[in-house]
């Protein structure tokens, strides 16, 4: 379900590290080679350049693109490049910092990752950061985004698919009740969706969908101004159909009528190489344009050729 | 600071296994041959033991020592048996059930075990109960107990020694406040004890005595009829001195004082690998008898003999 498109024959690390050097030097950079080169390897093989990279001209890679790139191609290459768990943990960073603080971007990192990824992300924090996640996230959230964000980002939930249908029956009954009583940010509700794996707390949306006549998330549209109640909503969107959540922040991203500028960038660098098909078709659902169509008239040069090669256009 | 203490030419796992094997057969149980044994291999060992055990005779050691053995002895030497995270896993699992439930081990397991060590319990936690151990704590717990532990045990603290001393002053304030209102359970409170390093808190903890005159933790004595006040006092002494604080669980345990009447074997399964020598310690210094003679007077039989071996007691 990924978008990556590999080459066959795939050159070497130190070949590929010796053309970014080459695309770096002399008169203006080339971005083109960068595209031919990072837009087609996947996670390991960027390790690997990056590796070997350093070791041969004693530089980050990232930081020559740093220096290289600019404004939204730099970001895509740059975010693209990180490793996975790297990436989510710099993403999250930010996310919690005043001037780039984000909800959306922690509760999406939390709800949308495997259990093991969300760990990885956890241990990356650490290493770069030197502090936890869950303690910059508590430090910098308060009221309802706290209590809902930090055990949404400390979760290691079970990911077997075994169902309790009898919790699932008493558990769609307590949401029920706290969000008819309004009690959006009850702690038995949180409780519920931080901590069930996915396939019990699907088994329990289901059953509030057939005993109570609507799907949870209609039911969390009571007022549409509401922040919390917005995240809190996407948060159940993330955790049982994440491809629907993620063609709903690009189409927003796309049009620009959402908040968050960086959506469309963040989306492409952390999903192609997980889901990024499944998210191609719910948009051409949704919006009766694909989605490399869309980005074409959205975004241009450089930033629109990367994007478009991540997401597998085929001239890209 | 561990006290097994393991012969310097080891048999083989499959002679350990055979001998056990032997311990089991004919009319009785050799006791003494299975102390002999488990007594003296470290967590790698006893784990190989167990395998080649299994490989050998189709059956788990576990369960034949389930049916071989009885009561404390046959509870310290499973428990010790059990490869550590297993065996917390194992213990949080029963401190979340109806009939044993017990907020202290699970406060103990989240508070005195590394960062790395706790997220393994997490993971044997998943393999063993299908579930996650944050979702049977969060279950099973509610009001200002649930606040404190769930993010307790779902916490993956830095463990750097790097201390911010502004933020150390400023929590201080906020600690030194909240308790001053009697606020045991506010968020910030809880935020600062459960996501800090080890280190970062100590700062804090170090600035509070210093700016207020008090340790923290007789601050927090108050009302010492009060459970959940003395489940954070003692989190505190956990995740700042636990020597001290498994110090103080032996002493009640061994005068049958304390209510929790597995602590000792406890205790000693659970440490002998990691800190037992400075609890021994401790012990010392404040009860004027070594922990091996409060311990012989106290226990007996073959349980006794397990334990004196375990925390290295020579004649043993």
């Amino acid at each position: 379900m990924a978008t990556l498109r590999v080459p066959e024959v795939v050159p070497s690390p130190s070949e590929d590290a010796e053309q970014l050097r080459k695309a770096f030097e002399g008169w203006g950079t080339n971005e083109g080679l960068i595209i031919s080169i990072l837009a087609h390897r996947n996670a390991a093989q960027r390790k690997l350049i990056r590796q070997v990279y350093a070791e041969t001209y004693g530089e980050d890679l990232l930081k020559a693109l740093n220096k290289e790139l600019t404004s939204d191609f730099e970001r895509i290459v740059l975010l693209w490049t990180l490793d996975p768990a790297e990436r989510d943990a710099f993403l999250a960073n930010e996310a919690t910092k005043r001037l780039t603080s984000n909800n959306w971007v922690l509760m999406e990192i939390a709800c949308t990752r495997s259990s093991h990824d969300l760990f990885m992300v956890r241990q990356a924090y650490h290493a770069r950061f030197k502090k936890s996640l869950e303690e910059d996230v508590a430090y910098h959230t308060s009221g309802d985004f706290r209590k809902l964000l930090v055990p949404l980002v400390s979760s290691f939930r079970y990911e077997g698919d075994e169902v309790n249908m009898i919790l699932a029956k008493s558990e769609a009954k307590i949401l029920h009740e706290k969000i008819s009583e309004k009690s959006y940010s009850h702690e038995e509700l949180i409780r519920i969706l931080t901590t069930r794996s996915k396939a019990q707390l699907n088994a329990t949306l289901n059953h509030y969908n057939n005993e109570f006549g609507n799907v949870i998330t209609k039911d969390l549209e009571a007022d549409p101004e509401d922040e919390y109640l917005k995240l809190l909503k996407a948060a159940i969107q993330c955790l049982t159909y994440s491809a629907k959540y993620f063609e709903e922040v690009l189409r927003l991203g796309i049009n620009k009528m959402g908040t968050d500028e960086w959506a469309l960038t963040r989306v492409v660098a952390t999903r192609v190489e997980v889901d990024m098909e499944r998210i191609k078709e719910e948009y051409y659902r949704r919006n009766s344009i694909p989605l490399d169509r869309a980005i074409a008239k959205d975004a241009s040069g450089d930033y629109e050729k990367m994007l478009l090669a991540l997401i597998g256009h085929v001239d890209a």
